[in-house]
């Protein structure tokens, strides 16, 4: 058993949800390896991780999905605190969470054909995000 | 360390949500070992994993849940995207997520008595659905 | 690669939601470690765990928001079923699931600054919430 923890960093737009499709940075990390599995973990408490089908059908509905479970325009303690206004950023990722882990064996991820890897990034404004993915298991 | 990775394939109806009890499942993957943890990982972009109380009546709860929080009848865009039906199903798998872990310690799992690990499958027709056991640990 | 599986018992009070932030105990269980994740998992069927800005600001959004998201004082078939009174504790802990994964290398983990780590006790009484940190990786 061995491990290796690789940093990926990814620039978020200003948009109200920025969708990262990162299965091929997966893929890459587990290459070489034949049975384990990857955690993916997103830093920062605005951002998350899950998987979907990546088309940009989907990509609409799941930021309207978003919107209208945690709104954006309503008082949110957390902007009275700091003057801040990502209440609702900061709600959405505390309910997606920024952990995920995908299993592999034979060198092959487990993940479905329609099922990639995707990061979210709910803050308001331009930033790096920073992702790890860690591999555990036999070369 | 070791590893195994074990694929259970289960028979989803054409229910709107079907929910497998797999409590058993993970105790027998885990049968022999001693210390470690079990990921299970759903395959697929229209199921997820958690864990319940399996009761009759917190499954008409949970079935409710998820319909109150993502309808079913409503446009979403993959629909369109697709000439599909099933938009709500893949939201509903991606707030989910697809992946779980449970921790044993001297060959026992840290579920609660009224905690069962339970799939649901939100996909709207008859389908297989493989779902992977992979335990890490000391046997 | 070693594992060390950690018990921490959590006293909850009879409050609707309570929350506790255990990053220290995290961080004082990967104390001498290298390199490789700790697997946070909550016993029960009425408890999560997720990471969130430790404030008091946003400790009032996120309570609110799951009373938002799944409403206490509404008919839950569970309640019938047990002349119970925790549907709704039952439902907010299996959509936040128990269990989260934090890696770490260098003897640090990757948590953002404003990244905390929270256990949800969703119950309606006071109780013990056990909750197992295990240790995996290179010391």
């Amino acid at each position: 058993m061995e491990i290796e923890t690789i940093e990926v960093v990814l620039s978020a737009g200003d948009e109200e949800i920025d969708v990262f499709d990162i299965t091929q940075e997966v893929r890459k990390a587990i290459s070489g390896w034949k049975e384990g599995f990857v955690n993916v973990f997103v830093q920062g408490s605005t951002g998350g991780v899950t998987v979907m089908e990546y088309e940009s059908g989907l990509l609409k509905d799941i930021k309207e999905m978003f919107r209208e479970l945690i709104p954006k325009d309503r008082e949110y303690a957390h902007n009275l605190t700091w003057g801040d206004a990502n209440g609702h950023s900061h709600l959405r990722a505390s309910l997606l969470k920024p952990c995920l882990t995908i299993p592999f064996k034979d060198g092959v991820d487990f993940l479905g054909t329609w099922q990639q890897v995707v990061v979210m990034d709910f803050d308001n404004k331009k930033r790096k995000r920073k992702v790890i993915l860690q591999v555990v298991g036999k070369r």
